[in-house]
């Protein structure tokens, strides 16, 4: 989630007209808004940071700027509202409390979900990750790290994650991987559907050109039951050197293709249910006996020592990688 | 920590006499245990994980050998007992179910609690951070992924973590970014002081020779009042390449000197206070008025609003990297 | 290209019977050799180079080796001689004289291409890029170091490239970046498929299965007009974990069908030439007027003065990567 | 060398009064001009390339820029010319056709040879070399990339290289690398001096601080006995967050202070000579009998096969990298 100009802001009309007008096209056209989000980190006052920032009016000018985006929410009937934290971090460890720094963003983001109940705005909350740029490390920075800053500060409850995978593959993981760890942890909130090039080191936010990718994504999506109320959205820019204006369609017809085609694929695998078969086959251990007792968390060390003196050592049993990635291929 | 052959493993000692033998030098030399670990990567069974093995049979195995572990720890009085997931992971996402892992591993950290508590064991429990080799991607990826985890399971308080930077600056971090995240987060409890090369993208397990690295790691060390009952333990290996026997003491010599010699620097710096007290002046304004409710967690979006309604825009104040890089520079 | 284990190599049977054994083969399957090559980096020996040890004695025993290895080539009628310089680079700039090694390593090659004119081996002589591991850098650390040092040395019209795609990517480059280079140069020998993980920072030599990945490599190999005498080879291997016998037939299965529908997807790209057509399009003004004087070196500053007085600035043209991208997608 | 904004620039001035300032100013105050450049990235017309642009159009504009900057350059009597191409790459392999545009920049640099011969231009041409960024592949990928490209196009005794080693880590290498191979190749011109964070993967133009890059800069410097007609310049900026007006100053205090340190780090570890007569120890078997016939060129596979027949297996010799690494620590 990169900031970008755009031609409303470039208008002469203030952010209550702005609004006004969201809403009656809302009216008009059916479309509801999947999210809202504050710029906090554009402006130079933020520069070291919004709730971060070591100088607590700048963080009071960010708090003042936040309260009035969630009353917008509300009036918009906004269906989440995401963090996205790009000053949130440092650049150097040399002038920055990294305790203190830490512990501002927590209270901030309690008094976000205060006022959020106060106005009974019902929207979801979401943070994105992103390990750095522009900052050299963002406390954000991948989707293990917010679950363990949101359970640390007691904020699990109030907020989900909202997946951008350029930002997954800068902080060194597979594209899927954080959409996938995030279902995991039950945190998976919304996914900013873009993409990189995996052997560059900054942000491209490109249009989702690859099938595999995209499988994956939406596997995980339909496994997890849907995102709602979160969704699906293109973060994403054409490259600075596509300057036509049919380029704009182009290149969402063809990252749109790209998840369609994604989604069928994965529902493919899931109906034919090869993939699926040989993965419960391959954890069947524990669904009796002492597999069921660690499943269900009543096995002890004892037990597990009990039961090799009685089978010994196990059998060494094939991870057949490629076979999994070749049967992935049938799909492609 | 990788596995590595030892002298003792190729003798005829059984496990049991070895003990006794560490036991009675102990005796002779006062020279105390710092931890004890469990090599649960190496042996072809654990290919495919330990804990979190798709067999269960292979977990059960895991289990006796670490209750094993455990009451050799118990008798030797080990201060540590390190957890290192070398197999806690995957090769490919297609063969594996994340989630049904995860909770193994949870479960299995569980036991060693339980078990640990049965037997008296005093010793600190730590988990060994590290992002992927052997396996693809690690579980404990790096601190914040460990934190997340524990957190998520309930398991925080009852383990520590033993960062080894080189295997934080594979998760794309700084050499010294985990060992003060872990510290700030109040799990910072040992150190595996080896390093590599930041142009590589695998584990060298080289000697520290970075005397800027060794500073940035003591002084966040003194700062968090020591270490204790973890300590700062060499995991490195001499290169390959290097074939004479006084290769190993000079390579220890040298990595202690390079601590030693950042110990000193930390201590310089501390005592100075030059770069501490431009620190709290930098973050001055949250010991006081709005500051402080923000610091206590009392103020509101409200609060800020107003703040921002009488005070205004704030100043922008420089963050003076260069100032404080070159301050640090006279000290190394 | 790691070292590997193989069994005739621990069957009782010496060098001379193996390549008896392997004529014997040839003759009988019709099957020819590739390439042959020597490994001169498993040995301890080898440790700090061969071609580029500091110690001339293990030069000379690399040396000897390779003319052995020569011979052999020869009597099997190979139609390639690969070399890969595991150990031609350094661990650490401070014991190496990078200007010395250099020197060695190309009048290594000299005697090589000597003792082959002597001989009469017909084979093309082949050099495979690789940037670090087990070394922290090689000399031969991608396509164009490669030829850049075969051109300072004089030796370009003797070697061409053995590209290995899982090397290219960990130097910094997308798959077929190499493969692609080094056919522009008109470098491109021979290929050697294996892929790795774009998260991962060493040589995992897997099985390629990203059929993006094959369709470019195939589409470079056609236009260049083919291979010959190079080669398509899997320089692969199972993960660890894919202990079944059955992996191996699976992979190579997978590989082979990935790189089948590579070709396939590469010829419909080029026999429908819509992506040619708009590539040629694009470089259309090289072909007259002042475009053809560029294309033939007659050109001169003074002509492009002259030609933006008369014509002024130029339009700006959309660099329309979308659009190419969402064509690729058809053919995938 | 990244574009930037100046006051100059923004002022009413032209070129020609801009360029009669500078020369008034060189008169003032005997400050010479290190190099003169063409920024022929920055504006919009190049970003599909300048001289490797697929419109002649923009080419022509390109070398009718350069020509004036050429001029300029004349006139003010620069000591050399840096070529920056941010631009001669390529964003996707889809549309582009690397062949023909890398003989345009050949083309291009030898139209700009030949205007500096016509107009009696004395100073150094250096190229820039740089992995990526804004290009996804930028042509001019390293020191070695660059060496290639100008021998293949017979280039190679117009140009030297200006290393910046910010974009040298970029390509994977460590910061000193490209200028130890440009200066080992006879190919080191000048010396951009600017860092980056290893952990970070764009091009961040910090000002350099660390005591031990500055140290292996200067030592190649002394070792290939200056620079001279090339210098070492700062191509950095403050950071975007150091707003005060005396950072500036900090800044280059700082960085020169590094940068004096290690040239005082160099020349002691030069005249102390403990390193260097380790390193002639190390390489010495190659002063005489066979290392010597090795050294010059002429000994053959058949001496390296009698060698071995007659002395057997090589001693295994350390590398000693610790030793080597200890020893430099006692310089920093």
């Amino acid at each position: 989630m990169a900031p970008e100009g755009s031609t409303l802001k470039e208008s002469n009309m203030n952010l209550d007209e702005i609004t006004d007008l969201a809403l009656q096209l809302q009216k008009q056209t059916g479309v509801k808004v999947l999210w809202v989000t504050c710029n906090l980190f554009a402006h130079p006052r933020y520069m070291n940071g919004a709730a971060t920032n070591p100088d607590c009016h700048v963080l009071a000018y960010a708090g003042a700027q936040l309260k009035k985006g969630l009353d917008i929410a509300k009036k918009l009937g906004a269906e989440n509202f995401v963090f996205w934290g790009g000053r949130e971090g440092f650049l150097s460890m040399h002038n920055t409390d990294v305790s203190a720094e830490l512990k501002h963003m927590a209270n901030f983001f309690k008094m976000a979900v205060k006022y959020k109940e106060k106005i009974g705005l019902k929207c979801q909350f979401l943070i994105e990750p992103k390990p750095k740029e522009p900052c050299r490390h963002q406390y954000d920075y991948d989707a293990m790290s917010v679950i363990g800053f949101l359970k640390h500060f007691g904020l699990e409850n109030h907020f989900k994650l909202n997946i951008e995978p350029n930002h997954t593959t800068l902080a060194g993981h597979s594209y899927e991987h954080d959409v996938v760890m995030a279902s995991v942890f039950g945190m998976l909130g919304s996914v900013d559907a873009n993409t990189g090039s995996p052997d560059l080191g900054w942000d491209t936010d490109q249009f989702p050109m690859d099938i595999r990718n995209t499988t994956m994504v939406m596997k995980t999506v339909i496994e997890q039951g849907g995102l709602q109320p979160g969704g699906l959205n293109f973060d994403a820019k054409v490259r600075r050197e596509s300057t036509d204006l049919e380029d704009l369609f182009i290149a969402h017809i063809g990252a749109m293709d790209t998840f369609a085609r994604g989604l069928r694929n994965a529902v493919r695998i899931i109906e034919d249910g090869i993939i699926t078969d040989k993965l419960k086959e391959r954890y069947s251990s524990f669904s009796h006996g002492l597999g069921q007792k660690v499943e269900d968390g009543s096995a002890t060390l004892e037990d597990m020592e009990d039961y090799i003196q009685q089978n010994g050592e196990p059998n060494v049993t094939s991870g057949k990688q490629e076979k999994y990635e070749s049967i992935f291929n049938h799909y492609i």
